[in-house]
């Protein structure tokens, strides 16, 4: 008996990875479960893979169209890149094999907001799906799936997908029943209705995904866990930044603009909003809540703590030590995290209303109070927007975090102009680094830029952007957002040529 | 007995405009009515503007932080501007006086989200409103107000302000009444609740703004017209536009993306989106439904048609011709147009959620579908971002046009990189010129730049742009998305020194 497989039909359909895998073909729009290292197929992927190295050696072609939550893993998005076998890849990846292969510009990345990607499915904006492989914690009697340690978009690719294969992960814990919330009142317009979620731990749907047992045309079983990237303790940066905005947020409650519980809070992923994380549980901070993506090791401890009372998400992404302590406290952390689909735990309505804190990295900022989140030099991608235009559009309070330089100080997070926007001037209201804080709200450009330079830039940095700024401010074409077009990309275009934007 | 004024507390505070002028003192902050040059108040402003050019002839400072619905007339902002009179000026305006100012770096400008400013408002980001000026058509003898031609952020000024000036303008129809719909639902998180509008015609406030008559400090009566700018018939360039757009929209209902109703339609103000509306009545559409912020002439005229069914908006924008249409079937239309606040018409849970399709214009896009709808070359403000944000980020379809050249030629509308982005590459989908239209859904940047350059670019600038992408391919430092950084803004640079951005 096999007690993650409980659908006999299901248990029919059990087949190895390689013979699943045979069910892709080149061209196909392949549709994949996966979100921040958790929840993504682990077998059927590099059986494909394998496939497609054949296929090369052989002189054929074995390319496909790869959607997915977000980032994934080498087991998936690492695989696919090294056997050349992605056309275009969508939406958020991390993969280094990846990247590498975006920006030699040997393949199509297309890089979209996260709540967009399941209504740009259901829309038909990308096409058929042709498969869908998605990794479950097993399978129920009534053949509803137990989702895996991700949501991420796994109800679109089951509900869109021509034919579904499963990968049933005997590694995921299956204390995670009951902790997933699925909605299923989404619908195209005009026959939308208003998503009935006011508080981050409601719960406004089912605990299982449906998939019409007809569509399974492979289940394949594994064991395998999940990327469990291990955590790293805040550095010094890190915790300056993380300082500062600390010190933003007892201002703001000592003016009355937040109280002492704050409001929903959002954290990307990575070493400074775990920082943040952290300095919140020694602040004396008590039932907070997050309305976020991704529940890190961070968020375990201040739930376990009481700092954060309940936290709604898309997915884990845990180190080792995090799913120790999780599976060692499921039951507690079970009442109080919930995990929805990425349409829902992203959405702009749901953000807005909640009135999220919103605080997200960024690779720079320019003088004005434009974002990049994504791009080096203007060019070569570094990971993709993710969720951060999801929240810090619609947030409360839009906070975007970076060290004030990089490499060694060869790069600023500061620049004249941004070589990429993706969060535009419009969007962007808290800019932190270890440097300080600028509250940007209700400044106009220039007041911006002074702020910009006196709070944030590095040391190293800072007279050649008040130079940069002053000269700009006495011979630019305009004197609203004043600029010298001939100089604005220089010092990315140093970097470019030199390894540094020092003059 | 004035009919205008029935409350008898409020009918005691009359005064002369410049008695109330008097009110506002140096360094307030002033929140006046108006939109679109329609509803904002006549009578103080320019008063106003009087006492502060006595004050500088006196050798003293007399400014103000002006803050607006969005772009008003000459007897506000030009008056005021005029006078050397407002510090820093928020949101969307376009009047050339104040343009001038903001580009000669005299005065301060802050461009924000239209849907935004009520809710940084309340949220005590810009500080506190001094004073309210708002027109409104009538005062009931409860006190409660009859909204004027625009509503605009006239709740929340009249929410918010410490003291209320009210104009109450006898030229505005009192036919007005009735048609207006006040939500008085909104919060502050965490307690927002779901908005309950699932289409463009439901109501879901009240016909009247409310105001507590003890903060009324002064009640002007005026007799002015709104701006009434004449309607120009569409030129032939904007009419090819409008026939590109409309051959797209028979192709989605082709393809059963779109039904013959197509969506609710958001349309920014302007010559090529009337020739999109003249276009939709001459095509066969019927029972269509608006969702947008101004409510034109051409709107009228596919009410009256039968083209559009119903236009919900937060203000009129009508020529002296298309003023007397309304009065002359105003009965009908009020039966069929809904004026709202504008942090409802363009609330971004209202906009995803009825799935509007967003036609709005643009200064330059660039080959990755960056938009810049704000700056010319990158420093001048044009006039500023308005709704558009509001809408492309969270509409079904996110539209943008404009004619691919400008000046005579001398500006290309398709430039290698956007001199100033307020849509991001995430957030356009569809790129409109005389020349042709792009479809840019689920294409990676590569191929965005490829058929933007194919289909929309002028043929004049067209082996200029092909001839920087194609070496931007092989020399850029990433392939994601290629650029010359020491040439991505030459374009306007050459415009900037020599007038043309032609070699």
């Amino acid at each position: 008996m096999n007690d993650r497989i409980r659908h006999p039909g299901l248990r029919a359909k059990r087949m190895s990875a390689d013979d699943a895998a045979a069910l892709i073909r080149p061209g196909m729009t392949v549709a994949m479960s996966g979100f921040t290292g958790a929840g993504y197929p682990k077998a059927v992927p590099q059986a494909l893979a394998a496939r497609m190295e054949r296929a090369h050696g052989n002189g054929e072609t074995f390319r496909i169209n790869v959607l997915t939550g977000a980032s994934t893993a080498p087991e998936l998005d690492g695989a696919l890149a090294r056997a050349e076998g992605v056309e275009l890849r969508l939406p958020y990846q991390s993969d280094p094999a990846m990247r590498e292969r975006i920006n030699a510009g040997t393949l199509d990345y297309l890089d979209i907001h996260l709540s967009h990607v399941a209504q740009h499915t259901w829309y038909g904006f990308f096409g058929e799906i042709d498969v869908a492989v998605v990794e479950v914690a097993g399978i129920r009697e009534d053949g509803s799936l137990i989702p895996s340690s991700s949501v991420g978009n796994n109800k679109t690719w089951l509900d869109q997908a021509q034919r579904v294969v499963l990968e049933v992960n005997r590694w995921q814990p299956a204390a995670l029943e009951g902790m997933h919330d699925i909605y299923y009142g989404t619908a195209l317009p005009p026959h939308r209705k208003p998503i009935p979620l006011v508080a981050p731990d409601d719960r406004i749907g089912e605990p299982y995904l449906r998939c019409g047992p007809d569509k399974v045309v492979a289940v394949v079983e594994t064991d395998a866990p999940d990327r469990n990237s291990p955590f790293n303790p805040p550095d010094a940066v890190s915790q300056q930044i993380a300082a500062h905005l600390l010190d933003f947020f007892a201002h703001e409650i000592q003016r009355g603009r937040l109280t002492p519980q704050l409001l929903p809070l959002q954290s990307g992923v990575g070493n400074i909003t775990n920082a943040v994380l952290a300095g919140l549980a020694s602040s004396g901070y008590r039932d907070l809540t997050a309305f976020t993506e991704v529940i890190q090791d961070g968020m375990l401890d201040l739930l376990k703590r009481g700092v954060v009372r309940v936290a709604s998400a898309t997915s884990f992404s845990l180190s080792p030590a995090g799913i120790d302590e999780f599976l060692a406290h499921v039951d507690s952390y079970r009442e109080r995290i919930v995990l929805r689909t990425q349409e829902i735990s992203n959405h702009p309505e749901l953000v807005r209303r909640l009135g999220c804190i919103a605080m997200n990295g960024m690779i720079e900022v320019d003088l004005y109070g434009n974002v990049n989140s994504t791009h080096v030099a203007g060019s070569k991608i570094m990971n993709g927007i993710g969720g951060s235009g999801d929240f810090a559009r619609n947030a409360y309070l839009s906070v975007f975090m970076s060290p004030s330089t990089a490499k060694g100080g060869a790069i600023s997070g500061i620049v004249p102009m941004a070589s990429h926007v993706d969060h535009t001037e419009h969007d962007v209201m808290v800019v932190v680094t270890e440097q300080g804080l600028a509250d940007l709200r209700g400044l106009a450009p220039k007041q911006r830029a002074q702020r910009i330079i006196d709070r944030c830039t590095h040391p190293d940095y800072r007279p050649m952007l008040q130079d940069y700024f002053d000269r700009a401010c006495r011979d630019s074409y305009g004197k609203h957002t004043p600029h010298l077009l001939d100089e604005a990309l220089s010092w990315h275009q140093r970097f470019v040529e030199t390894g540094t934007m020092r003059q």
